[in-house]
């Protein structure tokens, strides 16, 4: 690969008015710009980004950390990020967390150190402190769906309790008791909202229920059927469930089918999140919005502005809202 | 944030020190490597990367361009390279492209300008001269998905029109002969490579259709719905439909449902990939299975060994065979 030395000697200049060309420095003259952009071209250099960041302290790179951007609700996350980005001439950097404290750390390190003035992170697994440390190296840095007191400016999250809170109060206002939850085993806050949602519904109304109620799978659809093989194994009687999200409650639906229990008459099941499954599985899944997409364009937004002007304050509201989306995972135990 | 000369200022030692302890230069003594190491822990300095990468002429990243990284086709892609990247202690940048020559060509530009060393490239719309010159400058350039003469040992894809003629042999094998197919809108080889693999099947059993027997959208599942409103409205004769993938397969599914249309019993319909949604439609999919997970995987794998050793040759094949996964989204026209 040619080097700026070989660029300089072909155009006949030094490195240092290559650099200026490279840079668009305005004491570069006409006749060395022509001289060096022909050279450039006949030997092929490409101007190192690397190189050039060092020099102008900034690169055209925004960074997101997800868990794990084979997950379409992650993929709509970052697909919005990306949207944002592109409108604002910035290309993207996607790292993978997995809900590990690792693979946080080193993917937000890595955004930073790839100079990413913009961070959309959305990290579970590192501790309150670690991510503050990282936000104050990082002024652009947002945190989405995780709420630290100390960064409350710059967290976008939604109200997971009150999420699971909707769907189980709308169970029960359809006349349903004995209500199960399928959680999702990751060790994360979002699982505990989630959860004390659903039981503050039931205790609400005189309905909690024994913890074998809830049963714990990986939050894919797979996941979601082990733990649906597990609440039948275990013969209680069940007239409806809240799932952790949609890709779970996607997996209980094909076990039930295949154990010939009838959705919704038998069992309902109200899935969280609307993703695209939502409305392909039979019968189409109740679900509660997580309006992803528009946080995820939010915090994309305000890292940009935070990044340019980390100093202003915003007080635009950062705590979303979930809502109940009826379709046809849910029946009224009337109807039986 | 602090400067590598605030940290030698604090260590007491040279820039060029500073240097060769981050650097992990044999040449640096123990003295100096813990004084710096203390200085710069102190003064909360992060080695910088494009820095580090300057000197050392490689990054710890990995790049990969798909179209959109949230079709869970390319999710699927990204996370099998992300697996491999992880296993070399790498990290992955990736980018989107949109199947649209700008968005291509300025990924492919700031991964390599990242110094991305091993680049796994979904690329569509640029021609193949511009991609041949992307690939002489970067060794450890892998093509998925396309297959470019002069790259030859470079490129790992499907052969689209075997597994679009499987699909429609299969279907003529239960009896059928009036078989639509529904398109992807996007200008990209996959489309006429599956168009011709379908007509070629019908060619052979003398069962051509006129062109209204093709409709296109988008490659999603709102594309398919769109595409298959146009085929009914057509009022065509049709037992049997070939979809360009899984997505809009489900899209057809959803509308034939709405029209009170039976599937299979009255029009049989076969899918392309063998994504998540295949298992969860109902009824479930009969589909062509793209080995995307496996060929992403190889891909990683051979983009990392160039990326070491470009002058080896490689002579594993290149070329992936799809094949049919039955389910329950076909019938026989004798079942009528």
């Amino acid at each position: 690969m040619a080097t700026i030395k070989d660029v300089a000697k072909a155009a006949g200049v030094s490195v240092a008015t290559v650099s200026r060309v490279i840079n668009k420095s305005p004491k570069a003259s006409q006749a060395s710009i022509d001289a060096v952009t022909k050279a450039m071209s006949e030997l092929g250099y490409r101007p190192n980004a690397a190189a050039r960041a060092l020099v102008s302290q900034s690169t055209q790179t925004m960074g997101v950390l997800v868990s794990d951007v084979s997950d379409p609700f992650f993929g709509t996350l970052v697909k919005a990020v990306d949207t944002v980005a592109r409108q604002h001439g910035k290309h993207l950097l996607v790292g993978n967390g997995y809900h590990n404290p690792e693979d946080e750390r080193r993917s937000i390190e890595l955004l930073i150190n790839n100079r990413c003035d913009a961070l959309v992170i959305h990290a579970k697994a590192l501790s309150d402190d670690e991510l503050i440390a990282f936000a104050q190296e990082a002024p652009g840095m947002v945190i989405i769906n995780r709420f630290i007191p100390e960064l409350a400016e710059r967290c976008i999250y939604l109200d997971n309790h009150k999420g699971a809170h909707l769907a189980t109060d709308f169970l029960i206002r359809q006349g349903h008791s004995k209500i199960a939850f399928i959680a999702s085993s990751h060790q994360i806050t979002d699982v505990d909202e989630r959860l004390s949602g659903y039981r503050d519904a039931l205790q609400e109304h005189g309905l909690a229920q024994p913890d074998s109620y809830v049963e714990y799978g990986d939050p894919s659809s797979e996941g979601g059927e082990q733990a649906m093989l597990n609440l039948l194994s275990k013969g209680l009687e069940i007239s409806a469930i809240v799932a952790y999200n949609d890709n779970m409650a996607a997996g209980a639906l094909s076990v039930m089918e295949e154990n010939g229990i009838a959705v919704p008459h038998q069992i309902s099941i109200v899935g969280f999140d609307d993703g695209l499954i939502a409305r392909y599985v039979k019968p189409r899944l109740t679900t509660v919005r997580y309006p992803i997409q528009m946080m995820a364009e939010n915090a994309a937004q305000l890292a940009l502005y935070l990044a340019k002007q980390p100093a202003e304050a915003d007080t635009s509201p950062k705590r979303y809202s979930p809502t109940m989306v009826k379709r046809d995972s849910v029946a009224g135990t009337m109807a039986d």
